[in-house]
């Protein structure tokens, strides 16, 4: 007699051991080197490079005013605050981020399946992309805190089950980046590979990560040896513009004591061929407002 | 029969109205224009203009790796962690500031005295100088906190008694300096105002405002205003280099979550016609170990 036990199949295992290890990606960073555009080849291979592009200028002067004008109104309004998808600054009680604005509200719903964004992002991923999360983030001035150091695929894996890191974020900018007011900073080259954390997820692990990272976290024996060979580049630009970035790029941002704030808009778009599934490494998967489940092409 | 009042006469009033007000620096500061050097009529209009200079390479690379070895040994020295004159980070309890080293430290002390600092000192300030405060700080890597912007001479004067910010400070840097390790960041030309700073001074107010600015921090209202008229420069630069800047520069650093520590020595030079006397805007003086009321002139 032979007993059989089904293993599920798990190409980015995490927070199963006491140590942190890093391995090579298995899966390509650009699937799609054979379309016209609307990303050059150029383009793609610096992405490829990278792990991320940036565009100048998105948004017109027009659509980033109406952006900004709706993140003051949402800002405002006590509703918005209340609920569940906003999340407040730890100590200010200032609002940090918004989620799920792309099915919660039309001006970011509309973004959200602009075609300037959609195509570029189905010809990095090579497939028709739906919107895994999204937000808005709010820096505030003098009081913006700082985000430590992860790759947002180790959590998509663990606690959102997205089976491989063939995902793309979109950071849209809606005040100039300084290297001054805690922009994003890369690690560029680190989406090559992936880091093994540490540790267990503890339940709703979500309600901390999102102000402060906790588990999924590389341990700083790692990311120093990161950093001394990938570098850190500090992405400065303007309002308007926006950057691309693979989901497994080591990534970070410092805090801001200056009076300028750095607000974004932070789309999430996944490959409809790697859809989630039950999380890899947590109880239960997150809420429906951090991690979608509603798989529909964008941009249809 | 007339009663007379002796009023104390106070260039620059601070914490005495629940108001901040912005008003002009009464003072010079460059005070020696005719001395053949060492600084250069270029740098010392520059001074003047910004209220900074940069020092490229001031400490040889033999000098710096000894100032890093003794800055390693005080660190992990234990009496010198239990030392009042030693201030720990608040959260981390790692050490963040060392003070009185120019008088407890014989390479300090040498270095303090070095006349590669101490004669350019003398010359922007005209006379004789002496040194009003000595520290070593660190930031380290990771969890390295902010300063909000403030000028120090407002401290200086309210605290130890300073009369005029006939002062200057030089921040040697021990490590890289960039721009994503919350490196110094100064206001150029905010050195020609004076900001009158709302509210008193707590009792001993020193053991919070080493770690945390409270009282004598500009309103957001005003940083903002400085902000938008002067900019922001940041200091990036090599170990081994050296900043000197007027005390009444509006100056603060981001955190760093960056694996890159960034230390300094700090080293502020008074005028030796500008000693400390009673505090103008508090109950008692600062502790001699940071306020030092040992007017020996330096480099003698």
């Amino acid at each position: 007699m032979t007993t059989q036990v089904n293993v599920r199949q798990d190409a980015y295992p995490t927070r199963d051991s006491e140590y942190t290890t890093v391995v090579d990606r298995h899966d390509p960073v650009v699937h799609d080197w054979d379309s016209a555009g609307p990303l050059s080849v150029q383009e793609l291979q610096s992405y490829d490079a990278t792990g991320y592009l940036t565009i100048d200028e998105l948004l017109s002067p027009e659509e980033l005013q109406q952006c900004r004008d709706e993140l003051q109104g949402l800002a405002q309004d006590p509703d918005v605050k209340a609920d569940e998808a906003t999340v407040t600054e730890a100590e200010s009680n200032e609002v940090r981020s918004i989620f799920n604005i792309h099915r919660t509200n039309a001006i970011f719903k509309k973004l959200a399946n602009d075609p300037r964004l959609v195509r570029r992002v189905e010809q990095l991923l090579g497939s028709k992309v739906y919107v895994h999360q999204s937000r808005i983030n709010y820096k505030p001035g003098f009081v913006g805190k700082e985000f430590g150091w992860h790759s947002d695929f180790e959590t998509w894996h663990a606690e959102d089950g997205l089976p491989t890191p063939r995902a793309a974020s979109i950071s849209i900018s809606l005040t100039d980046n300084y290297s001054f007011n805690g922009p994003l900073m890369i690690m560029p080259g680190s989406h090559k590979k992936y880091v093994r954390c540490a540790g267990g997820t503890p339940e709703d692990n979500y309600k901390k990560s999102l102000v402060m990272q906790g588990a999924g976290v590389p341990d700083r024996a790692t990311l120093t040896e990161f950093a001394d060979n990938y570098g850190i580049d500090v992405l400065e630009g303007p309002a308007g513009g926006a950057i691309i970035f693979d989901s497994n790029c080591m990534h970070a941002s410092n805090g801001n004591v200056t009076p300028y704030s750095r607000s974004n808009i932070f789309l999430v778009y996944n490959s409809v061929e790697n859809t989630a599934e039950e999380p890899f490494a947590a109880a239960s998967p997150r809420p429906e407002f951090i991690g979608s489940t509603d798989f529909t092409p964008a941009g249809d």
